[in-house]
């Protein structure tokens, strides 16, 4: 019970050594987020770097302390790379942070998933209600990438998922929802202007893949992603006008976050 | 007459529908403006979908309310991409906004732009004055992707467009005009930071595209679309201090705009 | 020795004349940085076009005043389209960006930037110390995409490839140096918060584009290039909170900035 005893003291310790180890994050993600996901891993103080030729992802994935997949504008050359990718990085050790976006909306999209699930062997899944729900085969059709259900009706496909792909599923929500199959938390706080900002739950994937590249454990990471996100998005909301600003603001408060205000603003809670 | 006379009146009410319905835009669109037109359509109250892959258009255009089609940054397998999808709609009786990016500026451009209007069948046409002379056969060669000529110029060649393809026509420019080859509109306000700001076309038409998911004709969905941007980018203009924070403010502004504020700023008349 | 004389005194007219000239620059460049970059081009005056298919690069070269080729995102037919635009670039006698994103953290990079180099006959190298090093045969294995070189460390490196290559390299640190070979001037200022924003060098190199269309000579346009943006990045960061404002306030700055302006808080010594 070593991994869930520390949290949530281990955030505070997790921020430092992100900040301290600067891990490069590799992501081959969509087209929408790329430049927003950079950002926001440049301002925790990741370094991002985004690839997917097939020519260079192993030597590129030496240097990578996390793998990010993310198959929000997939295509047929896209997913190979990412298929590839996986395979690399499951050799190396890197972990590995899956994206279904749209899961549960096309066949494509749920197939490639799960293809990657099952080949990559995720160390986390992190997705909204909806692909959560498709991935775990508890839900039938999808409207699009935004999400349908809430993180409440998610939980138990999030358990179930957890449990027999063997990795920690972190949805995305008003509540966050946290489990690596045993223990799980919840986390609230956040903004409701994130649902109205492209790209925050493709942030959120790549900030828990930062997380995987220091954390001792893939639950840990996960809840640290979750945690930095709610938070980041909070003192954002305090002086946003809306999602144009909220966007700025969310990266400045990311760049300034403290261990010490992550753990006194954060909201988490054992479920 | 019923379609020309409901407007300006009808602007609110569409705002209204559009916040209630939320309606799920589907983009295949050029990759320097995926992010910023995401967030538009999420700003003023839509659904963004970003997809361009064959094996999932048909399911994904079943979820659609509008499809935007822009080839700013076109080559073989987008445009065969862009073909598919137009076809798609057709069938789906999904209406499609045509963004024709650089029509006239190369040989390339300007085939497809046709191959799309003629075959696509499209319920509306966005672009700029250069890129709608080229279109209706009226200028010979544009520099680049910015335009060159007036929106004054490219009016008559947007009626005869507007008749001859069947469609409503939009003509960005310090004056917009909208025409659907019998009535005609025209919008001034804006500010003149927005030609500084990448993507403001394309954010028109994507926000066209929202409006034509929920309104009664093409042409009040295109004037409702090319309202809010005039409208946002004004407001946008009273504290931005260049075009930095333009961008973000107008993205505030789109969120924050009431049906009435809409109303009362929109400077609307018939041409 | 006109051309080293003429410094600094002529980024006020360079300035102007871009203003003026509103030069077309077309970049083939990568996605992460696409829509960051158009806007700098127009937030300082030039007009950005990003345009890859084959089929269109001799039409469009024919309008441009410049060429940026970045690696960035690089993959077989991204490095084709780029090495075909080089040769024609190279017969129309428009001048070249290179921003060899990365090289020396793959094979395939280094390749890619060395072909472009010999092959492309850039006017013009921006690059990082660590590609720089790569680049110049100095250095062996670099990290991911950010450099782990200063830019000290890469001085000698970019006279010995600015002779070998017959083109002016400028390099990007927190002391920036530019050199044509004979000439070398160095640039201070800025602000320690652009390192945390993706698509910063990436900028740069699109600046120093826009003003290898006007300028006399490459090193005029490197230095002009450099200088705009350390001057615009140290204006942002006296109202900055962190890399979100950071960033739109440097693309208001761009906008606002006068050559008096520029002039008066440039900080260039000849090395």
């Amino acid at each position: 019970m070593k991994t869930a005893d520390s949290l949530p003291g281990s955030l505070g310790r997790d921020l430092l050594a992100l900040r301290e180890r600067a891990p490069l994050v590799h992501n081959i993600t969509n087209f929408v987020v790329m430049n927003v996901t950079a950002n926001a891993l440049l301002a925790i103080g990741a370094s991002p770097i985004m690839a997917h030729a097939a020519e260079e992802l192993e030597e590129l994935l030496g240097f990578a302390s996390a793998l990010v997949l993310n198959i929000g504008t997939l295509d047929a050359a896209w997913i190979a790379s990412m298929e590839q990718a996986a395979l690399l990085a499951g050799k190396k050790g890197v972990p590995i942070v899956l994206d279904p976006v749209g899961a549960g909306a096309s066949r494509l999209r749920t197939a490639t998933a799960l293809a990657l699930l099952q080949k990559g062997r995720p160390a986390i899944v992190r997705a909204n209600p909806s692909e959560i729900l498709a991935l775990a085969g508890a839900a039938g059709v999808t409207k699009g990438v935004d999400s349908t259900h809430t993180s409440g009706e998610a939980e138990a496909a999030a358990r179930t998922l957890a449990q027999s792909a063997g990795c920690t599923v972190a949805v995305s929500g008003a509540i966050d929802f946290v489990t690596d199959g045993k223990d799980a938390w919840r986390l609230s706080g956040g903004s409701p202007l994130m649902p109205r900002i492209t790209g925050m739950g493709c942030t959120a994937s790549a900030l828990v893949g930062a997380f995987a590249g220091v954390c001792a454990t893939p639950l840990q990471a996960a809840v640290a992603g979750m945690a930095v996100m709610k938070v980041a998005a909070e003192i954002a909301a305090e002086s946003a006008e809306g999602p144009g600003t909220q966007q700025l603001y969310f990266l400045d408060a990311l760049h300034q976050l403290t261990p010490e205000e992550l753990i006194r603003r954060v909201r988490l809670a054992r479920a």
